[in-house]
């Protein structure tokens, strides 16, 4: 196994690091319902580590990932979009010694049609999946989003189904990957049910009030919600998969599901059970900047899984919020800003290829690389990305979603 | 059909009502978890039904059950225990049209042990199940018991079990019967749990604050729990009986129970559903008098269904709270008090035959019957209730258990 870890160059290292952890605003909110920050360059996120008290991907991590696995970190891992984790050393250690663990993550399925945002846990818990082996369970909230939204039951059961598709479109093994709607799934497990209410018993609405801010105005379904996405966290609660076996599970998700899985580890131990162990994703930026997260509900903020190449291109050639000059001479003369041009984030998200990033990092910095260039660059490399999850998508059966969404037992060795 | 009620006499009507009506008392609390009387005739129904909002079960009402049933009214229900009703005329309305309704009782199974307490609504059930010839559904609320006692699952779900068979061994018909726990049966069925959540939605924390006093350092799953009993009112939580039929449901229960179901009544018909309608019973009192309800963790507060002839014997001659005189000479002078004397209430519950319970009644207060010869009575007419319980309980297999708990169709025609 190789020792060394692929790392980007220090400078896209450090362009990286402005977008995510130079501002200094203090007005930052992020919470599974609100993200927005005041800064052009997003979230304060080493502040977030602070005040979460998770801890900070380091190279140490790096290193220790690519001795276990063999394989160079994902470019999601190595330029610190995934920046913040709980417990991964604990995780590392039971791969080590030859012990399984499971990967859990989910969606709260509010729209027919995802973005290329919410595609960035799922290519990065694929990853994970494909190089530890190992099982994997995906929650679908639609109860979530029942409760918090205008939207009546069979709706969110709906799009939760096809939120289902656009998740098994990014190539998940059908043999290590459950994926449920709450709705459709906890009315068929009782142990599922059971550790809810085992959970429900340990948290009381006073803590639900700190976390999550929670006011008595508030139904009685969101009050008792965030047991309901603790719940997978207890490999007890799938016992078709893992029979009695207690397992460690790893969430890869967006750092503002934290709140929902720091009350898990609170309670965990009560239960005999694992803490569950975490790594954090920043936030994907709207296509208008980084001050907000990207909504499912604004059709321009967010090139969407169902765009067509014609209204990708147009979507970002219009709206994508550009670090360049307002003159070509002035951008040939002063550079662009990489820190928050749109265009450039996006590719750090999708461009695979450390060099050539760091190439164009450096020509648009010198002013070389023109605005509507980096944005033909942005299109060319995603519109092939979104073709191929459309295709990927249309060819897959009901049956195929079905037989993902059915409780069985999953290709996993203990 | 006959068309005269069978009543008691008007002087053990007044017994009757004096113990339950008569109290000025102002501090009765009762609510699902509290009932407290501060005067020996126990609860102030009388006031009780004016501060919920019911109806009192009048002759009107018996006299319609007689003629639409054909069949006396149960002595239970023209003696007054069950005293206060919610839409039963509706109920009557939708029989008359040939329309089916279902009714809907339930316990919290706290204790191996139930006492004969726990028997009256169940024996008034079964009454209703015969005369009206519908299905009917028991919930066992061991997730209640779990979360609001010192309590782990198994033991909770092991007492539903348990539980289960003193109420089988009422003499239900396992064709139109279903009995489940709370902790089994949701993990089995969709339907059910998404009727949860769509209540969950309806309820806010101030509602159930309000109604159930509950605090902000109660778990979440107390305050979400509400919604658990209600969902049984809903027929479609029951497809594999009701199908696609939105039948109204009857609830005979103890009038503590009555703040989920005046909820409940809230809530259905935004959901599409009938209101639940229910009749509600006084509350059983302890053998050391009507001051407080019976206690199933206080031995010699009850006669317990698992108590030998010889206990029975033994507690009510000792503690049975009497309503003679000190001495034998002063009791054939002065007489006995019914209104307090526990022998003669309990023969009230449970000795059918009104001229005997009236010679009974006349004999002791005139002194004639001595409070020795009175709890003879009483002995010698709940030993073969109980005796007959414990005989039809030991018949039972597990097999029958389970048939009963066993999501099913039932007999029921539409």
């Amino acid at each position: 196994m190789a020792n060394t870890v692929t790392v980007p160059s220090p400078e896209t290292l450090k362009s990286l690091e402005s977008l995510k952890m130079e501002s200094e605003v203090d007005d930052d909110v992020v919470d599974p319902w609100n993200v927005v920050s005041k800064s052009e360059t997003g979230v304060d996120y080493d502040k977030l580590i602070k005040k979460f008290g998770s801890s900070k991907v380091d190279t140490e991590l790096l290193q220790r990932i690519e001795k276990i696995t063999g394989k160079s970190p994902h470019h999601l891992l190595r330029r610190g979009m995934f920046m913040s984790h709980r417990d991964m050393h604990t995780i590392l250690n039971e791969v080590e010694k030859g012990k399984p663990f499971y990967l859990y993550t989910g969606r709260g399925p509010s729209s027919d049609a995802m973005h290329m945002g919410h595609l960035i846990p799922f290519f990065f818990t694929k990853w994970l999946q494909d190089v530890f082996d190992v099982p994997l369970v995906i929650q679908l909230t639609d109860d979530e989003k029942f409760l918090w939204k205008d939207l009546d039951m069979e709706k969110a059961k709906k799009l939760a189904f096809e939120n289902a598709k656009d998740i098994i479109a990014c190539g998940f093994d059908i043999e290590k990957t459950f994926i449920f709607s709450d709705l459709n799934f906890i009315g068929q497990c009782p142990e599922f049910y059971q550790n809810m209410v085992r959970i429900q018993k340990c948290v009381t609405y006073n803590q639900v009030k700190g976390i999550f801010g929670f006011g008595d105005s508030d139904c009685i379904g969101k009050i008792s919600f965030p047991a309901v996405q603790a719940t997978p966290c207890l490999s007890s609660s799938f016992p078709f998969i893992f029979n009695k076996a207690k397992l460690p599970c790893l969430i890869p998700c967006a750092i503002d599901q934290d709140p929902y899985f720091r009350m898990t580890r609170d309670v965990a131990p009560r239960l005999g059970a694992h803490k569950p162990a975490l790594i954090h994703s920043v936030f994907f930026p709207a296509l208008q900047g980084a001050m907000t997260k990207m909504s499912a509900s604004d059709n321009n903020s967010a090139i969407f899984l169902n765009d067509t190449p014609k209204q990708i291109k147009s979507k970002i050639n219009k709206h994508a919020f550009s670090g360049g000059q307002a003159t070509v001479e002035e951008h040939r003369e002063k550079g662009g800003n990489c820190d928050v041009d749109i265009a450039y984030q996006y590719l750090t998200f999708f461009l695979e290829d450390d060099e050539k990033l760091e190439k164009i990092r450096k020509d648009y910095t010198s002013g070389a690389l023109l605005t509507g260039e980096l944005k033909k660059i942005l299109i060319d490399t995603i519109t092939p990305i979104v073709t191929q999850h459309q295709e990927q998508r249309k060819a897959l059966t009901d049956d195929t979603v079905k037989e993902f969404m059915r409780p069985r037992k999953l290709k996993y060795s203990y």
